[in-house]
């Protein structure tokens, strides 16, 4: 490969990395406060001289399981963005404005958590809470299929990418709205079944069955240089 | 073109790169944590067992779309702000103080955010937290074009960028104190109007057609190696 | 050495970089932000006028206190992240997953620090405080040992690193979950035994002394360009 | 200059650049953390219907001036820093725990602006609050002296800065812990002159005369290919 063409293919590539850079960088802060936010909405619990603290922090148990649960989503949401950025080299206004509204939801997290754990004890209000909490799930696992879509559509992924994994991605990030959509509902029958496929699906994802196929690139560079 | 002279040149970007870098980096933080810290004025409210807490979220409302303008005002900044600096490519002492006081009101907005959903409802109230909600618009707007203005006289954009666009923008650009001032002194006549003007500029400036041209910059890295 | 394979290498350096670029920054918001929400937990003391606001900033010793040990021992886990992610090169799905799961005790730190500040004076609360706060402690260090683990076992260092000084820092690793535990465990005794200790450590590890070895890496980049 | 060695020296610089990229990225994480949460500090007025809210607002003057003077205070030591960190171009395991060190008292300024905030206009608490708000300007001050001459002595500039600028600029940050201490001093005889004195510094800092001088850099890149 001639000289000259190997700097220009790589000073495209740096433009390529600038032009999503600063879109990461403010993703990255606003995944990073809104996670650590969380704790803000945990009290410390007030006892006096002589009762029990150890049964009053129990007490807060909700506190602590919502906290674990959003905390978790957050950071998967995370991991997903950082993947899916890993495929989109280009970036438009649009794009930027599409991803401004993406982080609504994310950044409000810490307000249902605080909800949920209010309201998980009170018989007459879980449903609504639950349901609040859903919702927000479901609005961040729309707005997650909205900017693969408008990435796929506008070509703002590189080149390199297979097709068919374009496809195959395009049709899995599908269970995210559909699950927690469904996990919501159930709160309207029974809030405890929701709130426990919340749980359920954070510790999926966690999980390492749950990655991104290696193979999803087709070719990781540009094949001379790395086979060496 | 020699080796040697696109290694200097090259050499010499990547300096320019790091002195608008930190400046960015920091800019990126400050609204990114601005962003998400206006989920904090937002309570959870309080019900009793038996009470209604979906009448008690509704009820909140005022809340909630003072929450969504303010987050999409200041992520219409946050990509106006990297538009901006993709034009601008190097930075003085002065550039970065002007850079801190653009971001006091910005970094305020949660501030009169809440004060605006606080007395939303409020009919004597209302004029007032809507002339300091107007006010802080007003105060960012009018930053923007210093920061902008500035990096213009002082020489800081890139060689590269067309003088016709440059002046366009500075033009355009004015849109943002003159609207946002005439919509909080419509507060003085009646606080809806201007509260809807404010929703209404969060919603245009998302929209696509509101957003820069491209082929504002004449030449996008040095045409040769480009045009490849 | 070649033109070409030189590009090659650093191609894959540049690759190497990006890989976990994006998780150092996560990380770094998450600490800094931890670090900073901190103060959020010392309020401002009320006295009316003519009371000596002196003697009631005097106190808030516990609150001074617990926030300079909390700080000093975040930035201590930062620092360390730091070190520990120049031997790192490569990033894969479930480190990520584990990185997240590594942060949350320390986006957590902030409950338990007002926790101890709270009920550092009352005798019958403060072993179960402080137990709560060295339980904390205790998940960050066996969390950070985690992470270094799976970072070995799964090859993701630099091949550059030496096998030996990787045993040494696992080995060197396990003394902050065996002291924080010791030191924990310590409060079902006399709690102030354990919060001296927590205070020592990050007193300890701020020490000059504590730092990691020079040559830990066999050789720093790749001989040749570097011996020049 | 030859090929090769070009490459060797440009590798250099990178990991060089890689080794203070970190901190700054953390440091500027936490100033612009700590930058945005003084807002947190400013409380929305309460005031029933037909009360007025106008002068609920004026009469919180003292949080408003408070948050001005903390935030161009901050904004200020970032440029500093900023500016430091561009003739700093390597870490030590030490430097980084200083640097940590220096950024505790940033991280706190939010509690001593609403301690001032809160007694400005109580007679007798007034000169106890604005010396905690002095004391914490030269604990900054005299971090930010400890962070640039340990980069100093350790060796840890860059080795094209003239060593004339280096001691001009030693000379120079010593004014930064003595004019904060006697203006904090100077609360004992009259807080009103001491609050002043911070708020001229403020002001002074922000000007253009007082930025630091073209020429440090005795070279600014390694001459040759610069001056093409």
């Amino acid at each position: 490969m001639k000289e000259s063409s190997r700097a220009a293919r790589r000073a495209r590539a740096d433009a390529g990395a600038t032009e999503t850079a600063r879109l990461e960088t403010f993703a990255d802060g606003v995944f990073a406060i809104a996670i650590t936010l969380l704790i803000l909405e945990i009290a410390v619990p007030h006892v006096e001289t002589g009762e029990s603290l150890g049964a009053a922090l129990a007490d807060q148990w909700p506190s602590y399981a919502a906290y674990m649960v959003s905390f978790i989503t957050i950071g998967i949401m995370w991991v997903n963005h950082h993947h899916m950025f890993t495929l989109i080299q280009r970036s438009t206004h649009s794009f930027l404005m599409l991803n401004v509204l993406f982080l609504m939801p994310i950044a409000a997290l810490p307000w249902p958590t605080a909800l949920v754990a209010e309201y998980i004890r009170d018989h007459s209000a879980r449903p609504v809470a639950t349901l609040v909490y859903g919702g927000t799930m479901v609005a961040i696992a729309i707005m997650y299929n909205g900017v693969w879509r408008y990435a796929v559509h506008r070509g703002l992924l590189r080149r390199d990418v297979d097709p068919d994994a374009i496809r195959r991605a395009s049709r899995g990030y599908l269970a995210g709205p559909t699950g927690y959509a469904v996990a919501a509902l159930l709160a309207l029958v029974n809030a405890w079944i929701s709130l426990l496929l919340f749980a359920a699906f954070a510790v999926y994802w966690l999980l390492p069955v749950s990655g991104p196929r290696p193979g999803m690139l087709r070719t990781p560079e540009g094949s001379g240089e790395e086979a060496r």
